[in-house]
């Protein structure tokens, strides 16, 4: 055999000639080709033959004897080895087993997993046409972000020192504009160390809930509720009851002694029925938790948007127990592709809550980080919400307005404000039509009207599901929200 | 009671002056010096006695109206409401309560995050003598970097749509850079939709040991090995045992019957010892996984730095089962605070394992991993890994012979070869002395000799501990290493 003849050499390719030849040879071996046992060209023959230098050859003889597929046995030259039948024999029987395993088998996975990805499956969609939880894009101020995302890498290339591990909490500098921000935003009371920076709000979530709750404990979360929340409970595998505040004595109706180690709130902007907890319901969840040492999350998801007057104030600022963990985003006051995220813990929970992130791994990168802390410090990140908070506040104007005029006898809009999203609930002269909201979701989705039905947001089994569309405005402008509910009309009339 | 004397404003604030009257209000209603009743002046009283604007004033009263503090009584005008006696008694009560609970109560964390956080406690120092794990950064090329981070926002302002939700397993850009770099470099057969990125090898660790482990599975790691790794075993719960890789037979030596669904190792470059795990074993454990269906996860943390020839290959190359999920991390080609890692899973775990990353959450930002993939098309990367692998090479060698011309009776250096941290271990004349490596590496680190004991990678109790010193290199100029060398003789010879 001439090994050289079964070698085939590109000169022009990214793959170093040493290293085509190392993997030629051992494709031969792989293959069979090479049995064990055969003995290889010395290397200067092999180099003459292929017309390359000895020493490429010689790189590729040893790579393959580090690797085990040759021997090299001194004066009888280098050999194919023992080692690599057990290769030839695999590939053979394992090709059939492959095929076998492929078509039957389906991958064991773990409880936990399957639960979790069984909550939300379905990938966003490529159009925006009403997208809910989508912000404004085009208007954002790229030109200023990339001057900060500048900065923060040269600011990085002066402490090459912040390159390295630590800091597994978030950078101090973006630590204290977080404060800052929700301290006079929010009413937020609490110090830059009780800040966790995190990839997303659902890393903010499984952590929380991996946080404190083993399989089996008890937890609750609002219904209808956040689906991503509900993904990190199930993935805690929770004994998880709906918390309905719909209910006139929400805490009243609970089981006695079922004392939940979390509480799962969106107290400013219930999402997705976009209710505001009033204070008296605070001040009594806060009491429920304490009889029952629970803690709170809450999710102030979208709150830096609403419109009339300054939002109300946080719970965690009205908790004197430090019983609340308090989360938020940046991806509807930037935007979602930034992933940036966080929590403030309470005092006791700061140094596990710290722990677990460093061992969950979904810290930012500290570039980003500096650079949305100088886009917060300069003031540029409020004078973004403000004109943001102007625009949304146009455009929910102008879809509330749209839908009286085409869609008045079909979605019943609620009279939630803010936000970035609006729920319409469906008509009874629409069911009586035959639509429910899983059904016309879809026959929108399919003609490019994004949505998402609100029925989609019960998860217990135990409440009756009501029937609306959740709607979000925040990305299209005054022309194409138009367009979008003209359309949706004549989609709706369909039947 | 005079209102306007009990509330002092400043004009030059960053807190609007509405904010600050309705701040110091609410105060007063939580503190009981406002009580339930009381009637609040009219806003236009209130605001010639403040010498503010009537709006001004509104504004403040309107946010306690809304939030419940204050009740809007028509012509009776604002008074504090029932709802707040609610908060004045539980300020009251809570007081004490808060004080006794901070005395006694420790939070009531989960099973799995104790386990977890355990593991892995100390933050990494700031100083970097020696610390193991950490690439040069002074050399990093930030101005380049900084140049494809701009790139990347301007490509963003130019698809909008890129900065919404999606692309949850990764920015296709980056995932076919990826493949591209492995399938050259590490000998890698995949495609770019098997690619997760994420942010960090904690995060895949954590997320593949979720993807397939319930509480109590079997699932096997190295001894000694990586302590993240440990962490994610210990946070899934599993029934762990040792892979001793100094065993003869490693294979043969484990009990009957168990199947561990997930193995763990590092086959190119084995953490912490250092061995190039052979082609004999690599096919010995490809056999074993597929006699006991496990899954095997090759973590290829190192591979870029090895310096002679081309490194091995990888075990995932050699897998013909698609029973290999292979990771890498550009912690250490770039840098660690840049939180990019990934993964490369087998072809039926991408779906499942795309859907729990979702509902991770732990996916990098879309500008960063936009930069980094720029940054690898155009051959910067491969510049940079190759400038660096002849600096860790000249430092190994300097620390090497700095090492024998001071301690050479002390530590005894592996002959491992590549990557960016040396594994010494303790000579028996430096045994005999009283010294352990736990009190060896205390002593070092005290005085900003940073290292990690060898004994802290065994983890099941049942192996015996070697002693040895974990020394990093990569991050010491040549100057550096030699004063820190001498250093650890003197501080070695103390005893």
């Amino acid at each position: 055999m001439l090994l050289a003849g079964q070698i085939t050499l590109l000169r022009e390719g990214a793959e170093g000639l040493s290293r085509q030849i190392y993997g030629q040879i051992r494709g031969l071996i792989e293959e069979g080709r090479l049995g064990v046992g055969v003995r290889l060209p010395t290397s200067r023959a092999l180099a003459q033959d292929l017309n390359v230098g000895r020493n490429t050859v010689m790189g590729a003889y040893e790579q393959l004897v580090m690797e085990g597929f040759l021997v090299a046995d001194g004066r009888r030259g280098t050999m194919v080895s023992e080692a690599s039948r057990g290769f030839e024999g695999q590939t053979a029987r394992v090709e059939d087993a492959v095929k076998a395993v492929r078509q039957v088998a389906q991958p064991r996975l773990s409880r936990q997993a399957r639960h979790m990805i069984e909550v939300r499956r379905r990938e966003h969609p490529a159009f925006h046409s009403f997208q809910p939880g989508l912000p404004e894009l085009r208007s954002f101020p790229h030109d200023l972000w990339a001057r900060h995302l500048r900065r923060a890498a040269r600011h990085m290339q002066l402490h090459p020192d912040m390159g390295g591990y630590g800091h597994y909490s978030g950078v101090p500098d973006l630590q204290q504009a977080i404060i800052e921000h929700v301290r006079l935003a929010r009413g937020v009371v609490a110090e830059p160390e009780q800040v966790l920076v995190l990839s997303s709000a659902q890393a903010a979530l499984d952590l929380v809930c991996r946080l404190l709750l083993d399989a089996g404990d008890p937890a609750m979360m609002e219904e209808p509720g956040y689906s991503g929340a509900l993904a990190a409970f199930r993935g805690a595998q929770a004994d998880l009851r709906p918390l309905r505040l719909d209910d006139e004595a929400p805490f009243a109706n609970l089981p006695q002694g079922f004392d939940p180690k979390l509480i799962y709130v969106t107290p400013s902007h219930q999402f997705p029925i976009g209710r505001l907890m009033g204070l008296e319901e605070r001040l009594s969840l806060l009491r429920y938790a304490e009889a029952a040492s629970s803690y709170i999350l809450e999710d102030d998801y979208d709150s830096e948007f609403h419109f009339k007057g300054t939002p109300i104030a946080s719970l965690q600022g009205l908790d004197r127990q430090e019983r609340v963990i308090y989360m938020g985003t940046f991806s509807k006051s930037l935007m979602p592709a930034l992933h940036v995220a966080y929590l403030i813990m309470p005092p006791k929970l700061v140094v596990p809550g710290a722990g677990l992130h460093r061992n969950m791994g979904s810290a930012p990168s500290v570039v980003l980080q500096y650079a949305i802390a100088s886009f917060m410090q300069e003031g540029q990140f409020r004078t973004h919400i403000r004109q943001m908070c102007l625009l949304y506040q146009k455009r929910r104007a102008h879809l509330l307005a749209a839908l009286a005029r085409h869609c008045a006898g079909d979605l019943v809009p609620t009279s939630q404000d803010g936000g970035i999203q609006l729920l319409g609930y469906l008509s009874d002269a629409l069911l009586s039509k035959g639509w429910d909201d899983q059904s016309l979701s879809h026959h929108l989705r399919n003609h490019g009207l994004e949505n998402s039905p609100l029925s989609s947001f019960y998860w217990s089994g135990e409440m009756e599901r009501r029937q609306g569309l959740f709607l979000g405005y925040a990305a299209s402008s005054l022309e194409a929200i138009d367009q979008q509910v003209a359309l949706m009309a004549d989609l709706m009339a369909w039947r």
